[in-house]
């Protein structure tokens, strides 16, 4: 039914409010409806408070009796931080539930569709369930592979550089661009850079939006410990901070740093003496870390590139050209030699944003 | 008017249909409207054929009596290799021009419009004037500055690599951008690369589009007049060369040149040694070369850049990526040192090509 459709909308949009707040948990939507009017709408706001099934039905309060509930993801049929959303709905006395997709968390996955069935309650599954995939694909890639999203981010200026021939960087992009940036590191759970940016840039990795803004979780690679003690980052107390480091680090340094409250997480090594990303990636995804967004330097990228690792990648590219054989790149390390085994974007999109940049924009994988 | 500006919009659009062939004349369009019927249509096809006006009036013939004339741009007042249109238009006994915009070409330069109103004729000036310079662009550059119109083109992946760092170019775009690019050379008068590009490659810089395309004079910067005698641009007589030499050059080599039918210009150097291209791109609007397409390799571009001598450029964007701290990158040379001097586009757009590709467009200065 086109209503159907147009009430499942509202419930995905109504979800898309908590982008960025409800890690490790999923965004959630839901509505209700009766004889044509929304009695009831809500969303999950944050982990461990109420979900949006739950939220909308406290808004219809009696109302809810016989009324059809439109949720974008399956209704939970567990125990969690919450009493299950199935039994909320079964009680409230609904008569029809519509469901955007089955929930791929295997504490739920049908389980829950199954119990408000069995409680005799009509269930509709798989309206935009597409729309409602991509909405939390940062919780499905979490939740199914057991791997933080990966988001790459660079901000270039059209031939490419990072930086002119004299190291100057400050600022490539517009303001718009920088607080799109901002927005990105609010959105995820963690950011991730290389020591050299570090030592080179001092910087505090926050989330600096106009209106506030989260900060994330800061991850520094830094496989011998190498970072000076007076750094921003670790001094400011702004933001947990995880130094990814190797046994090549060494004590006094460990011990200075966990002085300031930084968390050393001890990596294994790649066949390249390198911290080996893919299993650092399982052991930040296993400390509920579901996205992380990585903003370089260079040799991080490179490596993020060379083994595929990145999900989706976000290049703001300002319309303007310093040309250097000199200058610096975003994306450096080894590289790939074969053109065939270049990494490949798809769902590419282009846009020029207020301010002139030209902000690029796809998947990977 | 809103007819009247539906005509010159025509007028606009016909012009264009000799788009890269007109040279060193402008592309003009020309409708001829009576009791609200077009009843002659007509444009500039090529330089030393008739002009858009005459090819409309033979169209409309003894129709043209009393009839209103649309023109993107002013009708011609001098013998050039074609008699002046303003002379065909009052002995049509046409009752009313209306001109897009005046022409800045100092034989023209509002006498063609003096000399119709003299002959009483109405006439209206300024309808979509934007529109008509933006169309002839290249033109006004060579005629008001007597320098060609400078375009740079590129292709890269998305980290700003135009080879991989075993140096794997082909291909890094799309067909459809590879297309684009090739329609970019049959409307440009040249085509300019630097030795190091004949060397390292061997292209042959011609047109190749599906249905036909017109070749480019090929202009190579070859300071010492290193070019291998067997390369494929000096021996496939496809379309004329000129090798940019400076004294440097050796007799013997220039000899070898001249016999494959080489135009040699020996050039002045800039203080660096290089070929100096403010002088050299003097010289080659002296001999009507209007435009100039630059393909690179990355010295060249970076010359460009520095020396801020392009018009337009249009970044041909692959998403892909493949990093690597030596892959080759499309502008090099000694770049530009400060942010606040970088050479900034404007009108910038962004859109998605057939094929994924992203082109960037914009335009300098």
């Amino acid at each position: 039914m086109e209503s159907d459709e147009r009430y499942m909308r509202m419930a995905l949009e109504l979800a898309k409010n908590a982008e960025g707040r409800t890690s490790p948990n999923p965004m959630v939507g839901a509505v209700i409806v009766k004889d044509g009017r929304v009695i009831g709408c809500g969303w999950h706001k944050r982990a461990g408070t109420p979900h949006a099934e739950v939220n909308a039905l406290a808004a219809a309060g009696d109302l809810a009796e016989g009324a059809t509930v439109y949720v974008s993801l399956e209704p939970c049929s567990h125990f969690g931080r919450t009493p299950p959303c199935c039994d909320a709905l079964i009680k409230a006395g609904v008569k029809r539930v519509v469901v955007a997709m089955t929930d791929t968390n295997p504490k739920v996955s049908g389980r829950g569709i199954k119990k408000i069935r069995d409680a005799g309650i009509e269930v509709t599954t798989g309206l935009l369930a597409d729309e409602a995939r991509k909405l939390n694909e940062v919780f499905f890639k979490w939740i199914e592979k057991e791997q933080p999203f990966v988001t790459i981010k660079s901000a270039m200026t059209l031939d490419g550089k990072i930086a002119t021939r004299t190291g100057q960087s400050k600022w490539i992009t517009s303001e718009r661009s920088r607080q799109y940036g901002h927005r990105l590191r609010d959105i995820n759970d963690a950011i991730m850079v290389g020591i050299n940016t570090v030592i080179a840039d001092d910087p505090s990795l926050t989330a600096r939006l106009e209106n506030g803004g989260r900060n994330p979780i800061r991850i520094v690679l830094d496989s011998c410990a190498r970072i000076p003690l007076d750094s921003v980052l670790i001094n400011d107390g702004k933001a947990p901070v995880i130094m990814a480091v190797t046994e090549k680090a060494p004590e006094e340094r460990l011990r200075a740093l966990a002085d300031r409250n930084v968390q050393i997480l001890v990596c294994e090594e790649d066949t390249n003496g390198h911290i080996c990303l893919q299993k650092l990636f399982r052991q930040l995804a296993q400390k509920n870390i579901c996205s992380i967004l990585v903003e370089g330097g260079a040799a991080l990228m490179g490596s993020i590139i060379s083994a595929n690792l990145a999900d989706k990648a976000y290049f703001f590219i300002a319309p303007k050209l310093i040309g250097g054989e000199t200058a610096k790149m975003a994306v450096g390390g080894e590289g790939i030699g074969e053109l065939s085994d270049a990494v490949e974007l798809f769902d590419t999109s282009a846009e020029v944003l207020d301010g002139g940049d030209v902000l690029i924009k796809g998947y990977m994988r």
